[in-house]
């Protein structure tokens, strides 16, 4: 049975998100539990679970909190116990097989870098983010990054490429995952500085490459992974989010508006909740920070039980897939391809880098 | 009463959007309108219309088209009687106050800067569009630049900033624009080197600058005027389209999977109605050009007659608000800050620039 250890100090609830995520997967999906953070907290809300003694659950105290306040260079510096670093130490350690947290992004993934080190052969670790698409709910687009790195080098979008690549195979079970790369024209003269030098470099991966895609297509099915730059990565995601929610509201008040509609409203309501589990983020669990050794996966700060139980289930099948062996292996085996020099292709690019 | 000029060989249904949207306009905005292109087949397309001829509308024959397909540039240099540059011609001329087209955006881009040239104090146009807020229909947001400088220097976020405010005052009659810059955190240090760098460039500004935005706020209605670079705002503008579509898809099947909830539809049918119009792009008339002298509006390659009618609201409003003399005025007020040197405050992102 695989452990993951959670940081249960880590999100706006926690820790009950945590504790209830924790109690929820091992109840249900054959994994063991670290619960990570002060003791005294974890137990007092484990107590409110009768039976959670009869679980595959343990606690391991940790005396620091890392806040959503704390600068993430400083915190991962100076708070060498706190629940987040305890909780990476403990997959460093061989322990546990990764880790959960839905605390401060930065810090999450300084620490994991720092503690876990990296796969040999990835420059940057990266955060992947699973989009659902008109495909239906288990055919997500993974769209890497999302906002590990803000400012990439051309080889780096390359590398993402492999990551990704690795991830969609091994969490969505895609046979021949398509590869796009985000732009905003589908021809390949069509991008930015970035893309245009990272163009020739994707296309001399044994991949299978699609070329551009444009932001329309995170939602099409079109591809199965996307590649960016973090910082667009993450306005993609943020932008997509805000536009749920305007949605949500904006058909409220439509609906609201007569007492024909009213009723209307209640007939389908059932539609809406089955429409917004389908775009709901916390379906998907959390984004792995793709490149570091073990695993860690990061959750929305605003995360609930079901999204920490998701996040669990993911690193789950993160750790027992193999992922981080074939990223090792697939930029091994290309040493000219996305971890080396690009000979002469990097021209283009070259000021980026 | 003014003039505009409308390239009426540009869209995916061109001629039939145009010159329906051009008889709607004129008799609806007070406006009198060109229609340029191929004469023939614009008088035929305008003899379905009984009555055209009491309209204030006229024909200018173009004998070359430029289509979705030609490289800009190219057709720039090549089709000197293209339908849009004689349109762009009618602006430089004085015979329009503007020019309106649904054709290759690349293309009418670059027809504008070079046949009208820029507004004194100007780097690069850049495309400007309204968002929907939560906040309604008459209270959007306005995105500079959504794709007409893929590559910014720190200088020309300021510039858009001020381009954007006088956009925001005239046609949305806000009294003192809340520019966000777009980027990934509030903080100011978040972001990515060309956002870091534009930052203090934007604070010496006198305008009413809010700071960091997130992608989430483009539709919360807390910002007036969100400035990024034509890249990330494309991507931005591109991704809404696209889960606008899906969603639209998502609510339709859960809808219809019970007896039930079709009822329940058919009662709330109204309601969607009325939803999609607050969210449909078309409603906004197209995106403005800013910063070349006269008005440049670019609309959807799908444009519906209703697009480009308010295309052609827009294009008036644009040219009767002084938005240009008003752009000119705030960048020759502020030599030293969004058109000069920044003494100083540039070298954070000198190598940007």
């Amino acid at each position: 049975m695989l452990t993951i250890a959670v940081d249960a100090m880590g999100g706006d609830y926690a820790p009950k998100s945590e504790v209830e995520g924790a109690i929820e997967a091992t109840r249900t999906l054959n994994v063991r539990v670290i619960l990570v953070g002060g003791e005294d907290v974890i137990r007092k809300e484990l107590e409110h679970h009768p039976g959670w003694k009869d679980l595959p659950i343990e606690v391991r105290h940790a005396s620091q909190v890392i806040t959503m306040e704390d600068s993430a260079a400083r915190a991962v510096r100076q708070k060498r116990d706190s629940s987040m670093r305890v909780a990476s130490r403990l997959v460093r350690e061989g322990i546990a097989a990764g880790f959960v947290s839905a605390g401060n992004t930065g810090a999450v993934m300084a620490t994991a870098k720092m503690v876990q080190g990296m796969v040999p052969g990835v420059d940057r670790p990266a955060l992947a983010s699973a989009f659902p698409t008109v495909k239906g709910p288990d055919k997500p687009v993974v769209v890497v990054d999302v906002g590990a790195n803000v400012d990439c080098e051309p080889k780096m979008l390359a590398q993402f490429a492999i990551m990704g690549e690795a991830y969609s195979r091994v969490i969505f079970h895609t046979e021949h995952p398509r590869i796009g790369l985000l732009s905003i024209g589908e021809e390949d003269h069509k991008g930015n500085d970035l893309t245009r030098a990272a163009m020739p470099l994707l296309k001399s991966l044994p991949i299978n490459f699609i070329g551009n895609v444009e932001g329309r297509d995170l939602y099409t099915g079109n591809s199965d992974v996307i590649v960016c730059d973090g910082f667009v990565g993450n306005v993609a995601l943020k932008v997509s989010e805000g536009l749920v929610d305007v949605i949500r509201h904006m058909l409220q008040d439509s609906l609201g508006a007569t007492a024909t509609r009213k009723l209307g409203y209640l007939l389908a309501r059932q539609a809406f909740v089955d429409f917004k589990k389908r775009i709901d983020y916390s379906e998907y669990g959390g984004a792995p920070l793709l490149g570091v050794r073990g695993v860690c996966i990061i959750c929305h700060g605003r995360s609930t039980p079901k999204a920490i139980r998701n996040a669990i289930r993911v690193a789950k099948e993160f750790a027992g897939g193999g992922i981080n062996q074939r990223i090792e292996q697939e930029l091994a085996a290309w040493p000219s391809g996305a971890n080396g020099n690009f000979p002469g292709k990097l021209a283009a690019g070259a000021e980026l880098a």
